[in-house]
Order: C-alpha cells, then sequence, then structure tokens
C-alpha cells in the first residue's frame, strides 16, 4: 500500500463479539479533512449511522472509529448512548471535538453494544495509531468477508504525487443503495469540497450502487471519503485536466473495492458483469440489469454452469423495463445464445456451457429499442451462501 | 374429489420433454363456460399465454390444452404457430371453435415445441376424455413440484348443490403477479359474469398474488376459472347470500392451492405466514411483507432456524414502506421478539428459536403508525432450492 500523507490508523482487540480478532480500528487524519460520505437509504437506520449523518454536515472530519462483531442497529436509545460516548471517548483521546468523528459499526443487528469492553479498548486504541496499517483496518472490519479488500491509485498533479486509498468490507446483504457495506476512502489530494462531493457521488453511483449479492440493503451503510490536502498539491478542482485524474483514480479505486465485494460474495464461486444495452433510457437499463443480477434462478443456474438463457429473458420481462421480446439478444461472452428473442442456433447452448465454466464471464443483454446502457456485477447463488447465512450467529 | 358435473378431463403421454409421464392434459366442458383469467404480467409473455390472452376476451371458453416439459416461451412466430396449431388440433378434435380453446405451457424455456409429438398425440387425448380426472391433470402439469396441488368445497344454493374445484403447479419462480404457476378452476355453478370476474380477481389478490418462494415472475403464469353452469342452480349474484357463500368458496380453493404451492417451494422446509399490520396504507403493508418475505438473508434465518429478528426490521427498512424504527413491534407466533425497535428480553431470543423450529409458524410486524394490514405466504431459502434450480435442466 502507498503511503498516504498525514494518515494513521490503529487496530485493537475489544473482544466486542469474541476474542481471538481485532475488532476495533482507527482511521486517523492528523488535520482536519475535508469529508463526505454516503449512507444507506434504509428507513431502520444504525445508531452509528444517525450519529456520522449529523456530524457530516459540517463537510469536515478528522477520525473515523469503526467496530465488527455488533451492527448497533435496533438498539434504540441506549444504542444512541453507546454510539455518542464511542465518538466522545475517541475525541477525548485525540483532543479534538466530537464532530470530527464519524463512527461506523457492522455486525448482528439488535444486540446492546458491550460497552465495558469498548471503553476498556482506551486508551490502546488511541496509542496505536503510532503503529498501524490500513491493511491492519481492512482485516478489523471483515465480518463473513474471506479477504481484506483493499485498492490504491496514484497520480500527480503539478509535480506532485497523491493518493486515493480505499479499503471496503461487504459479503452479504450486498444490494445497491447500498449494501452491508463500509468502505473507507483516503487521500492526500487537497480538493475542491464541491467538487469532492459531486465526484464521490458519481464515483459510488458507478460502483457500490452497482453491486448486487443476494437483493438485501443493510441498516448499517457506509460509504466515507477524506481528503486531508497533505501532499501539498495545488487544489484540484473540477472541469480540469487535473480534476479528469482525480475522478479517474476515485472511480478506479471504488469500482476495484466493489467488484472484490461481489467477488467475495457470500459463497459465491463465479464473477458475472451483466451489461444491458438498447434501453430506452438509463432507468430502463439499470432496472433490466439488476433483475437479471437479483433473480435467485439466474443465479443458481450461474452457479449450476447451466446456459439456461431464457431466465435471463423473463428476469428482463418482469424488470419493469421497457420490452419488445422480438428485439432482444443474449451474449455469453462473445457467444450469441439468442437474436430476435429465440433461440440463436444448435451450437449456443453448448458454447455457452463453455463460457458458464469460466470463473468470471460476462453477460449481455440488448433490448434492441433505444441507446441507454448499464452494467452491474454480481455473483452466483450457491449452496455456500445458504449454510453461511443460516448459521451465521452460531 | 367431488363430481363437477359436465366437465371432462383427458391426460396422455406425449413425450414432450422426455417419455414416461403424462404431459398434455385437456379440462373439457360439455357446453361452452363463462369464463375469466389472469396471465403474467411480465412483458415476455410465452406464446400460450399471448394466444390465450386473445380468446379470452370473448367471455368463454369450453376447453383448456396445457403441456408440461416445454414453456414455449421465448420461441418467436414458430412459438405462435405451434400454439396456435395446438389449439387448432383441439378444436377440430372436438369439433368447437378455436377461440373456445385456452392453451398453456409449462417448462423449459427458449426451445421450441416438438410439435410432431404433440400432434401424434392426438386422437388419443380427446378419446380419452371418458376416463380422466381432475387429479390425473394436477399430476400432468407438475415440473419440479413434487406432489400435485388440488382444493375443492361444495355450496348449495336455492337447495341445489355446486362445486368450486381447483388444481395448481408451482414450485419455482414464485412470485405475485403472479409466480410460475398455472391454476385452473372449475365449477359447475351458474354465477353472473361481471360478478364472476371481480370475485375472481379479488380471490387471486389474495391468494397467488399474496405468495413468494424466490421473487421471479414467469413467462407463462395463467390462473383460469371456467363456470359451466350445469349444476342447474339459479344463477349466482354479487351483493347476495348466495354471491357471499360463492366468493367465500373461491377464496378458500385459491387460498388453499396457493398455500400449497408455498409448501412445496423449491427445498422448502418451512411454511412462514407473514403479517404486518400498523401500516401507513395497504400499499405500505404488502410492500413491507414482501421485503421479508423476499429476503434471502431471512429466509435463510428461517431455513437456519436463527431468531435473527434484526434481519426482519432490516427488510422492512429497505422495503420503501413508511417507518419509524422507535415504534416497531415484532412476534414470532405469540412470542414477542422485539418492541419500540429494540431487543423485547434476554428470553426472547430461546423462545423465538423454539418457534422457528416448527414447520408453520407466523411472523408479526407491527409498524405502529397506522391501521392497514396484509398477509403473505413464503418459504424458507435451502440447499435443495440451489440444488434444484442449479440442476433443473439436466
Amino acid at each position: 500500500m502507498n503511503t498516504i500523507k498525514g494518515f494513521r490508523f490503529s487496530t485493537v482487540e475489544a473482544a466486542i463479539k469474541k476474542a481471538g480478532r481485532k475488532d476495533l480500528a482507527l482511521i486517523f487524519s492528523e488535520v482536519p479533512a475535508t469529508a463526505v460520505a454516503v449512507f444507506t437509504t434504509s428507513t431502520v437506520k444504525a445508531a452509528p449511522v444517525l450519529v456520522s449523518q449529523k456530524h457530516i454536515t459540517s463537510g469536515s472530519a478528522q477520525v473515523l472509529v469503526v467496530n465488527s462483531g455488533n451492527a448497533n442497529a435496533c438498539t434504540g436509545e441506549p444504542g444512541m448512548a453507546a454510539a455518542r460516548e464511542t465518538v466522545h471517548l475517541v475525541a477525548k483521546g485525540l483532543g479534538i471535538s466530537d464532530t470530527a468523528v464519524q463512527v461506523c459499526s457492522t455486525g448482528v443487528i439488535g444486540v446492546q453494544m458491550p460497552m465495558d469492553r469498548v471503553r476498556a479498548a482506551f486508551p490502546a486504541v488511541i496509542t496505536g495509531l503510532s503503529s498501524g496499517t490500513l491493511e491492519d483496518v481492512a482485516l478489523a472490519i471483515m465480518t463473513t468477508d474471506t479477504f481484506p479488500k483493499l485498492a490504491a491509485k496514484t497520480e500527480q498533479v503539478g509535480g506532485i504525487r497523491y493518493t486515493v486509498a480505499g479499503i471496503a468490507k461487504g459479503a452479504g446483504m450486498i444490494m445497491p443503495n447500498m449494501a452491508t457495506m463500509l468502505s473507507f476512502i483516503i487521500t492526500d489530494a487537497a480538493v475542491e469540497p464541491g467538487f469532492l462531493d459531486s465526484s464521490f457521488r458519481q464515483a459510488v453511483d458507478r460502483s457500490f450502487n452497482a453491486i448486487t449479492v443476494d437483493g438485501d440493503t443493510s441498516t448499517n451503510d457506509t460509504c466515507l471519503l477524506m481528503a486531508n490536502g497533505m501532499a501539498g498539491n495545488p487544489r484540484i478542482t473540477g472541469g480540469s485536466p487535473e480534476g479528469n485524474s482525480f475522478e479517474s483514480a476515485l472511480n478506479d479505486v471504488l469500482l476495484s473495492l466493489a467488484k472484490q465485494i461481489v467477488k467475495d460474495g457470500e459463497g459465491a464461486t463465479k464473477f458475472v458483469e451483466i451489461r444491458v444495452s438498447g434501453a430506452k433510457n438509463d432507468a430502463d437499463a439499470k432496472r433490466a440489469a439488476l433483475a437479471i443480477a437479483n433473480s435467485s434462478l439466474v443465479k443458481t443456474a450461474f452457479f449450476g454452469q447451466d446456459a439456461n438463457w431464457g431466465r435471463i429473458f423473463a428476469a428482463v420481462g418482469y424488470s419493469g423495463a421497457e420490452v419488445d421480446q422480438s428485439l432482444l439478444s443474449l451474449h455469453f461472452d462473445e457467444v450469441c445464445m439468442a437474436r430476435n428473442g429465440i433461440c440463436a442456433g444448435d451450437d449456443a447452448e453448448e458454447r455457452g456451457t463453455a463460457v458458464l465454466k469460466q470463473k468470471e464471464f460476462t453477460v449481455t443483454v440488448d433490448l434492441g429499442i433505444g441507446n441507454s446502457t448499464a452494467t452491474v456485477y454480481t455473483s452466483d447463488l450457491t449452496h455456500e451462501y445458504v449454510s453461511i447465512n443460516a448459521d451465521y450467529r452460531s
């Protein structure tokens, strides 16, 4: 991982759910950073989401505190008190104001935070800032994830190098708007706040809002971006070559993290890119792509390596997108499975099955009625998904 | 099964997909019957759906021809020709007009109908009308169903007995509006056509449109009702005690069939009734109930007998229904799991787990903000579901 100037990291074992792993972490900027965040659209929001949403309105943040093992969701007023106390412990330990703290939680829903154990983790989690790494934090926020998710990109502006780096956790409950998904992006670039906000939201739409594992949206989803300007570059603004480079780096980092989340989808054995083209408008394109990506029947067929293309047209049919079935075409990678709504030929099945035997492939549906396109990413639905989620808490 | 006057049945082995089972069937009324039907709302409709939709506009039907083993969907103009030819073979064999024939198919999508084998089944399928039963037809339309689905109810009007009987097939792709679901209801009652239509649509809404197995809607869904009047009763009209009895019998038959479909949901081990109360309006109540019923995370928790009630609130949260999380309450049967949005007590988990160990139970969520309610029925998501759908065509 590249160095990102002025950021420090810490992870400790607070034993929030069980002992034996780091589960409480900080990402700290030595100076206040320009910050933007997007949160779950669910109306059932975890306590830390409610607290962080309020703090982010300042447009600035200096530290993130995050725990795994407990989502602090559906915990009522005691949960709010726990989130606020956690914020205050961090603020006090660092000598900053409470509103400069962002707080996130992930884990089981409906169980109160064991605040005695969180309190006991102080001051160790503060003093640990001298030695931690971003990778440590990526490990500490994992729940059913099987690998830590990191991405970074380095760019230059006016001869000065800066880095955009990020981590994420995902696994289950992955669905646009958003997913049980936490993602934290940091950069040492100086970026004009309005441009930071717009480029961040656009990058989120193309990445985290374009992936789906099981169609479930969580109570805790948070994606936070902090830009502390410590690279010392001339401030990046929109509509400039430097702005374009920054946007491109941000898009790359977020898309890389989003794809890692899908690849680590609970029990997933396949990574599938779903492209819909020829839609009447953008909303229809995304609707059709998501209907395919979320169909249990389509996803089990991927797992079974069964070129059952009719299920894909069936999903397009109920998506709500405007469709003329006689104009539909379908490709698995370069293999045409269907055109004009019907089977493309006798050898399509055999050739299509060969594509599905790969670990990664692309499904392209052309609706044939317009010019709009959308791309989403999904995984297959497997025995392992059922096992993981049937036994998650045991 | 009770006798339904003037209806005859036939099933033959046409070997449409493979040999060894009856897969082509007729339901024939000796006189033209008043008929109403609802079809899939998918924009990708199977050829037989397109043909039947046209014929039903006459308000009358005399025979249904149905096959399993091939959905005749995504088959283009050759598929339309196959559906029309099948209709014509039946009409010619019975000496009636083509428009008096309803046609339905279920099975694999995207494969042309083997019309040589369908043709070869004539005249046997016509002559078979002397000996077949409604149970035979229920068996012939099964695909991944593990048992045939039948229901019947007998009522009286003016001292004359009549019967409402029905069969259905379901298993996978079960989702409102509607499901891969065929259901055929017959009655020997004489019923005023407008009242027949309105009571049928209402019964469908409370039954087939209130069940969900995997959230997938199919290309072939059809629910058909034929009333031939051969019981000889005075014609039943709406707003009368006789009308109420008829509606009640129709509701009972459809709800029984719908519940049988859920119980036979692919790989299902649990039957779960989801009740949402206290919603702002009916649409919100149904939205919240369906979000719970369709959540893969909730359904795997049912399979795992894991009283992970937070996932249910999470589903309510993203359903789109108006929610105040501090007012939510949840019961598993009579056990209160959560009230005011938080855990109801230390023993809730143990008592809730005991409920989930049953084969059937009720989940009740009260939103606490209004007076509207909705009830839907669902199953759990199991290893077996994945196996069935990964290997369906092999």
